[in-house]
């Protein structure tokens, strides 16, 4: 496994050298095309959540048009995903550029999106780890190419899978109606007042929505960004792959890690705000999402281990599997560790 | 796991660019202390065979001194490596010095040697192959430092360790009878009498023996290096960890790795009658014999778990026992590639 991740390090390396530096403005002070340079913190703040609000509130429309039939099912998937993906937007915008605007309503409004973000992507993720864990039942499964006669899968990866589908697939059901029931609810709606009025106009406080938009909200992303270098530099360096996995506290690392997730994500949103996207933190995201994604996967794999009655041959193929994902775990730490500290 | 191997590589990297460049002479073509320049090289190679089948006859002395008391049992284990080890070396110098000795006699006795350090060498491999489970067993199910409360090791750790521990036991003592019945048989004194007359004279042949010794024998050596560079090239890519770990075709690819596994140390015996040990060929080699030992491993855990009526929780973690030892096997052939392919 670690090859192939070495490539993806290797090959982000170069144009990821950045990522930990402070997000200083460049020489001149001068931003991208985004204006930002010459508008107030007020407006470019405003304009990004318009942006989201409208997108969240088009996604919303999209989702009641296409839900609850079977033809437009992944329309109404998508809409969900968007929803939630707007959702994090402003919940993000809104946390990182509080002083900007009315706190208390500020974080209200940002505790009610997390809460929705969360509820509506449980099926999402749910369905991928699925996907995850039975491709990696194939891979570990499968007749090599150039000699199809050597070896056949056993009963135990065929029952393995047949297992973990029944499993997943009953809480991604769970999870979608827990989603549709939290569209239904007097709470969303709420929430959807709220961002409806964020589409026209965002309740701006203090006298720092008037000045400059980068000496007011630059401080704020550096803020962000400075939590999340804290954070990484604070990661509990793992006992090495595969250690106490037969324990169940190989995982007592993955909270630190899925933080930093949540963490590299309020930068992301920050810099959105300013108009400056950072490649190197995009694919630190994504190795993170890998992280997140395998770790559950694990943990699917190890749930399912430990159901009553199930045949010696499946409870083989679930440790293999647990281990696999597990190493996936660790390759997503190493590639993660090998953006943030580029080798010189 | 990556981690720690880079490591390695790294720190091995600096002095084993020269693994794969050929045996060339040195600039003067004057070789180190050992003489071999001056002498010739029948005195040169009959002053190798003469050291090592002293060793041989030590050992067999010592062995028969000490097999068979409990007190001094580790003595005749010692003692039978120590024959294996001047058996492979005096092997591998008939096989590859071929052409300065009578033919015939050299590849009976070779083939002889060969069988004689396989007897030789099973008890002390299923003990190892025991120990290297048992470890990692106890990784996988080691409550961690930090915090010892977290998960506790499932009975499934404890009854897979106790199941390994029956059945390489039972290998154990089978071999360990076997070596001392192959010590007992006319086919052995047969292969000593051969031995004891190679400590005081070897049969050379051909004019080749009185001709000075680095042009005679540099290209024999020349020849196993050959060989050794050819069958890297030829080793087939992995189609990466796990890959196949539930159809028990996952291991097709270890014969090929073995087999670079002996034509290496045909190599470094070769360069030992030359008087030239190859520090990256040593590494190299400790990366194959450790992939050998996982591989075996992984072969044990995976046979273990399809013993009939086992627990799932057996069969689990005997299913991430072998995935962990299967990581080590690609582990070592990286490590390996990293040596014999040093980065520029």
């Amino acid at each position: 496994m670690a090859p192939r991740h070495d490539l993806t390090a290797d090959g982000d390396r170069a144009q990821v050298a950045a990522a930990r530096r402070p997000l200083v403005p460049p020489p001149g002070g001068e931003p991208d095309g985004t204006g930002t340079g010459r508008d107030a913190a007020g407006e470019v703040l405003a304009g990004y959540l318009h942006r989201q609000a409208a997108d969240l509130l088009r996604a919303l429309r999209l989702h009641e048009e296409t839900a609850g039939s079977a033809e437009t099912a992944a329309d109404a998937a998508g809409a969900v995903r968007s929803l939630g993906r707007a959702a994090r937007r402003i919940s993000g915008a809104l946390h990182t550029y509080r002083p900007l605007l009315d706190a208390g309503w500020a974080d209200h409004l940002a505790a009610e999106l997390t809460w929705l973000s969360g509820v509506l992507s449980r099926e999402y993720a749910y369905g991928t780890r699925l996907d995850r864990l039975l491709a990696a039942l194939h891979r570990l499964s499968a007749p090599s190419d150039d000699d199809p006669a050597a070896g056949r899968p056993g009963a135990g990866a065929a029952r393995a899978g047949a297992l973990l589908e029944r499993q997943l697939t009953l809480s991604r059901t769970r999870a979608h109606s827990a989603a549709l029931q939290a569209l239904g609810s007097a709470r969303f709606h709420a929430v959807a007042d709220a961002v409806a009025v964020l589409a026209s106009e965002v309740p701006l406080d203090s006298g720092l929505a008037d000045r400059p938009a980068l000496p007011v909200l630059r401080p704020c992303a550096e803020h962000a960004h400075r939590r999340l270098v804290d954070a990484v530099d604070a990661l509990p360096m793992g006992p090495g792959a595969l250690a106490h996995t037969l324990t169940g506290a190989e995982d007592r690392y993955d909270g630190a890690w899925h933080r930093v997730r949540c963490l590299l994500r309020l930068v992301r949103y920050a810099q959105e705000v300013l108009g400056e996207e950072s490649t190197p933190l995009g694919v630190a995201g994504r190795h993170l999402q890998r992280h997140r994604t395998a770790a559950a996967a694990a943990d699917a794999a190890a749930s399912a281990g430990r159901t009553p009655r199930i045949a010696p041959a499946t409870a083989y193929a679930l440790g293999v599997l647990h281990a696999d994902q597990r190493h996936e775990v660790e390759a997503a730490r190493l590639a993660f560790h090998r953006i943030w500290h580029p080798a010189p």
